[in-house]
């Protein structure tokens, strides 16, 4: 089948969803054109009203409906708090918590120099302006504790140093509930290096 | 087959054995008497010689073949610092870590007041006695991070605080390369909580 072929478009195109290798990519454009033609006029119609009405919020940089999301709108957030997280899930995980109350800024992935994404792919110079003139006191970095997460993290505080406020990082340590004799060498010694006071 | 019957008890016995139930047990003592009988006899030499052999170091409560174990005996070890563990095992995981080079003690177990598990089990007194009038600056409450630990931990440092000297607990927090998509919410509070100082 040539490139040009729609088929062969359609089934590179699949190929963007995640965990979707040529195989699957190829069953899936045949159940499409074969049994699932109205299923597929659906998704159809779907991605378009999706790709048309969810934009980024131009404060917070996270999907929204509006110019400006719900949460960013919220006068009951905490004005002084900005979190910075990787992806629109980790809001949500966050957000869960129920131990939040201040603002966010969603990066919309990591700093990945092999892959050629810079500090401008994960709108830093945006974060700059979103905290320049604003109440903000303090910036939570809470990218992942990978790798590309604390060198994520240590540009942004290198960046923002200068602004003044309040740095701080999500504690690494063991996870509540852990047990010693299941948790990582590095871990563990993450938690020693940072032990905290008892009775607090 | 009657209780007193010896191979009820050898049954009885395996059950001590972490995992073993009534039907493995029964299996275990059949192998033994019938096809392990050399196997058998020097499991029953090792047994003798372990417990005649092994006993507790009268300084950190590990296990020791001698009355002061090596590891209290090391004066290359960090004369201030005492880290509080639950186990044998415990102990180790923290040595393998290579992060730290205080000295130790080892509760063997954690309280457990409905298992009927208190003070005097887990060797608290011994606990106040080897820290009074030693050179100790520190004790870090290394103790599972489970309720039980938790509770642990909090009844030592009660214990500990009139004797004056600087309390910690291993920080809890979001395991090195951990990504807050997949952390409990649990653990990710607590990571907010104790967030730290960034760039540090």
């Amino acid at each position: 089948m040539s490139r040009a072929h729609p088929l062969s478009r359609l089934i590179d195109a699949l190929r963007v969803l995640p965990g979707v290798g040529p195989r699957t990519a190829q069953r899936m454009a045949y159940q499409l054109l074969q049994r699932q033609r109205s299923g597929a006029e659906q998704l159809l119609a779907a991605l378009v009203h999706t790709l048309d009405l969810v934009t980024q919020c131009s404060h917070c940089n996270n999907y929204s409906t509006t110019p400006i999301c719900e949460l960013c709108q919220d006068e009951s957030r905490d004005p002084h708090l900005l979190c910075v997280v990787e992806t629109p899930t980790d809001l949500l995980m966050m957000e869960q918590t129920l131990a939040y109350q201040g603002h966010y800024f969603v990066l919309m992935g990591h700093l990945s120099p092999l892959d050629g994404i810079g500090s401008q792919d994960i709108h830093l110079p945006r974060l700059v302006t979103r905290i320049q003139g604003s109440a903000l006191e303090e910036v939570i970095l809470a990218t992942n504790l990978t790798a590309e997460g604390e060198a994520t993290a240590h540009a942004i505080a290198t960046l923002l140093r200068p602004l003044g406020l309040r740095l701080s990082r999500l504690a690494r340590g063991v996870p509540v509930g852990g047990e010693l004799e299941y948790i990582d060498s590095g871990t563990l010694a993450q938690a020693l290096r940072e032990r905290r006071q008892a009775l607090n």
